[in-house]
């Protein structure tokens, strides 16, 4: 039977590290999982993350930045993805192709429609089976990723850009109800992990399609 | 006034360096003229160029490859191309986007309509002025990149793959007569020199649009 596709969506300081690792032990209690993130996943993707975060690079043009993180994204699908799947394997992902609709289509502004086009020619149809959306106020993340210091290219761009990429995921969320659960991140760790197990409960009590 | 924008385009032994090299001393000696290379032309796109050049990778998935060319290709645009001809600089450029038509189309089999939107995407409108197609027979062409040697990844595909890629830039030069000028690479440096100076007389002899 063909693994479940999972992934975790949230802007900066939202925890999604944190709660991959909670996912994974969550579902790996069930099924063979496969952890892995966006931009990246595959050696080539990992190159391609790292033209796309290093700092101090030349002003990178908008397009160009979208078709590497679609180049990233088709090499992970080919090598990683639709292999586990295929093999049973369930797949949790940090961060997919929502992220590139909130960051570049809501954050930059890109077009909605071109991002919408590259979707389908990378993905022909693969879609999650869930997404978790976790949410919270950009200055409360924002706090956190200061916090922790070794803020990079993304990270430095200024609130109102968060506020645009929020903005932009919450709509996703609610346009596509059945797929994105909406966890509240502001909350306590423990708080957190619990509203994520009940986001998955009906996932893991299923089985097999 | 707006510079023009000349491509040069061939299979593997075509003499495309060498002839670069008269093309530029040519437009030179009338206009300021900038020399630039696909994929690459750029910081990033010279990254990107070795990921796609790299022997020895893990497969790279075709629309892995083709996402990546036109990234290269956007920022080349962008950071490149663009401000040269507003500036009034002529642009030269060793391959361009009828590469990807001949390779990825013709050569992998990748959809031309796939192409083209990508196409439409990262040129809005922008097709070079003059495209010299340098055609000479497959088994010429790879004697001579057998002769020096350092064969890269592409350089490696068996004569099958250009004898398609050749087919496919013959029929986009038939397609669009008005920019392409076929050259027969197979001849000595001389005659093939003549030909190119011929087939950019109109542009050199024009001035101003």
């Amino acid at each position: 039977m063909r693994g479940r596709f999972i992934t975790l969506e949230g802007i900066e300081g939202a925890g999604k590290s944190t709660l991959m690792a909670h996912v994974l032990a969550r579902v790996g209690a069930r099924h063979p999982v496969h952890g892995t993130r966006e931009p990246g996943g595959t050696a080539l993707g990992e190159r391609i993350r790292a033209l796309l975060l290093a700092p101090g690079e030349a002003p990178m043009d908008p397009t160009a930045e979208l078709l590497l993180l679609f180049a990233a994204r088709a090499q992970h699908l080919a090598e990683v993805i639709r292999p586990a799947l295929a093999a049973g394997t369930w797949v949790v992902c940090d961060r997919f192709t929502d992220a590139t609709f909130a960051y570049q289509g809501g954050g930059r502004g890109l077009e909605t429609e071109t991002i919408a086009a590259l979707e389908g020619l990378v993905q022909r149809g693969l879609v999650p089976d869930r997404t978790l959306l976790l949410d919270l106020p950009v200055a409360q993340g924002l706090a956190r990723v200061a916090r922790r210091g070794g803020a990079d290219r993304f990270e430095r761009e200024r609130a109102a850009f968060f506020e645009r990429v929020r903005a932009a995921y919450l709509a996703r969320a609610q346009a596509e109800p059945a797929r994105f659960r909406v966890i509240d991140a502001s909350r306590p760790l423990p708080e957190v992990q619990a509203q994520v197990d009940e986001a998955l409960a009906d996932l893991l009590g299923e089985g097999a399609r």
